[in-house]
This record gives structure tokens, sequence and C-alpha cells, in this order.
């Protein structure tokens, strides 16, 4: 692309390295900014500058917070004795849209995988099994994509947690509600027959 | 969404008004950017408000410059004499990119539809007009969208210009390289053996 403006086309350059996005649609964000009222693009470049700055991940659970310690575990409604065990913020974001889970969480960034060069030690592990420790937890929670290295990162932490007094659990797997049995895949399908519930329970829990 | 950050969401929010980015494609960019280094995270927020402040459009073509007159009006190794019209800034960007112009631009911002609005005092119509008495134009080469809209501003502009010295031209429509002509529509293939070229044209052209 050839541009007739430097500025434009450091713009454009920045916005490009974003992932997910090409010169053509940088383009038509720039475009659009400069079409915006400036005060509005200036909000928005400040807060760009801000997030990187001023966002801190949270002591304890490893989440985004704006203070030391996130809303999630300094807030005395939640059950701090339920730690649910995720791979990172979306998931968490994705939880806390459900709106059904009122424990806290534990952020580990990211599930243990050999062939991407992630072992244990660059996991938030320790800092798990310190927080069950110090804090008396009841019930730990996994809640990690159902993959190879999911289930080895659940794995190498129930060891972790093993010869401490609390329950550790998994969330469901099974078919998907509004999912077609016949397209399930042959794992999905197993694990739910092998994990069949009684039908009160089932309905219990809708 | 739920996020336990303010930060973190407002970034989110201001990154989903632009177009084409819902919140979770938002919310990937933000942590994105929470990953990179901070000194580059500031020149991209540096850039973006610089952008808005400090682009100027060209008096003389209404192209987006860094100068008061643009790199193009402004390079004496182009010919001034020539004008090729345009929408907008991002069909300069296009028509740079081939390297086979050598002239300049006009930049209308948008062509005549009366029924989005746009009338002829919206555009840059009465600059060009000028320009072309003021500089002694030698030939008006329209490069429009090929739709109803952009006839209208064709013919528009072309009155406007009947009274002076001026060779009035457009780009040729046709069938694209690499298309198939039972693809093509009738308009495009009626109007492509309307203005058929003699074969010595077209070999040279290649």
């Amino acid at each position: 692309m050839q541009f007739s403006s430097h500025l434009l086309e450091s713009a454009v350059n920045a916005f490009s390295r974003l992932p997910g996005i090409g010169k053509k649609t940088a383009l038509r964000l720039v475009l659009h900014l400069l079409k915006q009222d400036p005060a509005e693009v200036n909000q928005f470049s400040e807060v760009i500058a801000r997030v990187r700055s001023e966002i801190r991940f949270c002591r304890n659970c490893n989440n985004i917070s704006d203070t030391d310690i996130c809303s999630i575990c300094s807030n005395p409604m939640r059950k701090q004795q339920m730690i649910c065990v995720v791979e990172n913020i979306r998931d968490v974001i994705a939880i806390e849209s459900t709106q059904q889970f009122n424990g806290t969480y534990h952020v580990l960034g990211g599930v243990i995988s050999p062939l991407d060069g992630v072992g244990p030690d660059q996991l938030f592990i320790d800092q798990l099994t310190e927080r069950v420790k110090r804090a008396g937890t009841e019930e730990v929670i996994f809640a990690l994509s159902p993959t190879i290295q999911g289930d080895t990162t659940i794995y190498y932490i129930q060891k972790k947690l093993h010869a401490l007094p609390v329950r550790v659990t998994t969330i469901a797997r099974g078919i998907s509600f509004g999912g077609e049995l016949e397209y399930a895949d042959e794992m999905t399908l197993a694990r739910s027959l092998q994990n069949r519930l009684p039908v009160e329970n089932y309905v219990s829990s809708r």
C-alpha cells in the first residue's frame, strides 16, 4: 500500500499488528477514527495507554484487576472456600457471564503443553497449592479445555493436591444443549454415557 | 460480559465501538495488548491520538496529508495537468498501489446520492472546477464506482466542466482480468462490447 501521509501509514501499521487485523481492515479502522470526534479518539488513545500501565493481576488468583486483590477475591458474599481453576481470563469472563458460580477463581495462565514449551513452572500452579493450604479451601473445581493438555494439567495438579483435605472436581463433559447426538464426537458421547446422571438430578439442575 | 476490572471493561468497550469489531474480538485485542511491551502499547496509543489531531486534508485535492499541500500535489515529477477524480482516500491508495498513474487526484468525499441525503454541495465539486480553471488542467479522469450514483456524479461534473478547455474521460469498464465471461453481469458485458478495442491497442496496453 502507498500512503500519502506518514502518520496515516504508521497508524495503519500499528493497527495491523493486532491479531486478525490486516492492512485493509487497519486502514478502515483508522479512516473511521478520523471521522470521529477528537475528544472521543483521545479517550480511546488514553484508555489503551492506561490499560497496559495500570491493570494489575490479582495477587491471590492471577485474574485481571484494578487493585492488588481482585473484586471477586475480596467479595465477602462469594464462597472463598471454593476455587474454580481456569486457563485464562476469557474463561473467567465466560463463567461469570453464566451468573451461576458464586465461588472464586484461579487463573493458571495456560495448560501444561510440553510441545509448546509450557511446563508446570510457567503456570501459576504453586500459587494454587499454596492458596489451598493457606485458605483451607474446601473444593477445587477444574474448568479446563477438554484436551489432552487440559487433562494432563488436571492430573498433575490433582496429584499435588492429593495430600490436602480438599475435594477436587471437574466440570461435566457431555452433549451440549441444542447439540445433536449423531454429530457428537465419539469421545464426548462415550464420556457422557460413562458419567450418566439419575434423571432426578438432571431435571433439578435445569 | 462480566468484567472484574473497570479499566478492562472500558478498553473493551472502546475497541468494540470500531466498525466490524464485536465484544469478543475487542476482548481478544485488549488481552493481546496486555501481553505486549509497554513501550509498544504507548506508541500505539500515541499514534492514535496524533492521527486524529495532526492529520490534515490537502487544500488542493482533499487527500489525506501531513502538510497543507499533499506530497502528490507538491511533487513536480507528477503531471499536475492531469486530475483523477475519486470518491475517497481508499481509492487514492488503490490507484497509487498500481504504480501506473503519474498525475494528481481529487477526492470528492463521496458521490451524489439523493436517497442518502448527499447532494453536490456536500462534495468537493466546486473545488474541482475552481482547480481546473486555475491550474489549466488538460485532462480530468473519472475513477468512480460503476453505480447509478457514480454515473450521476460523472454526468453532473461533466456538465460543469463543459465550458472549459479540458478533456474529460473515465476509466474503462469491462471484464476483469481472470474474470469468466459467463459469470459477468449483463451490464458489464454489454458495456465491454460497446467499448470494444482494436486488438493492437489491447496488446500494447498489457
